[in-house]
């Protein structure tokens, strides 16, 4: 489904964060089942040469909210996504610019997600993201829980 | 033990990094067991109001980091320090600046972890972050895994 004044607008939202605009993040595309986002190395280095664990930590939670995001929207449901937990494996340094995948975890459907929150203004769900360097080779890897709730209306 | 230089050298080492430059780290202090670092919420605020989750998981890696990187110090060791995994949980929004207190995980002891990294040049941790509010609510904590390598010397 192409959709982009729906990747425009949530790339701008992230875009409006002082800390995602320091990290210089961009949208480089999306399919039917992942997002991906990416930020150049220079903005984003350690000070060991290669990409800062925070700045890995930050993109692969902004893909896989960009991804619910993007879903959700797509099913014209607009909603409020926080990130509830998720656990970071630091596999390898990367020397490169960084770009995240966010996938769904292999366990859930967006069908479902997307009738949950249609019913009770709730979902949760559980994503999986991924920086790889162009070599193939997983650098980090993220798996974390999300919720989405209908936004607030002011009564 | 009162240690102005080496808490000044590994300010410095951490605000060396652009992405913990545009953070506006500080080190706010330390004790025999703890670290604490902080950042502003103007520099790291979400679109909804609150600390960004990239920047609260940035602040507590950095602050674990940090508290290694001392005590190896203290101990007369140089030190590589890398995060191996970490988990964290988003438990309630911040509206504050942010304030981070690392301390090592209760089942662990310096002494031995001192040890280790003077017997075979290498040493693992498991240390605990939380992030808390002026009211003492835990907004955050993080549990991660860090070791440290002695420095490469060149031959």
């Amino acid at each position: 489904m192409d959709t982009p004044l729906a990747t425009a607008s949530i790339e701008n939202h992230l875009l409006a964060m002082p800390p995602v605009r320091a990290m210089q993040l961009r949208w480089l595309g999306h399919d039917a089942h992942s997002v991906r986002l990416g930020a150049p190395l220079a903005a984003n280095v350690n000070d060991k040469g290669c990409a800062f664990g925070g700045s890995l930590t930050s993109l692969m939670t902004l893909a896989a909210w960009a991804l619910m995001s993007l879903k959700l929207e797509q099913a014209g449901s607009a909603a409020e996504i926080y990130v509830q937990d998720s656990t970071v494996r630091y596999l390898a340094p990367l020397y490169e610019d960084l770009v995240a995948e966010a996938r769904l975890s292999p366990d859930q459907d967006w069908a479902s997600i997307v009738a949950a929150f249609a019913q009770r203004g709730k979902a949760r769900a559980s994503l999986q993201v991924a920086i790889r360097d162009r070599a193939g080779t997983t650098c980090c890897a993220l798996e974390g829980r999300f919720v989405a709730f209908a936004p607030k209306t002011d009564s």
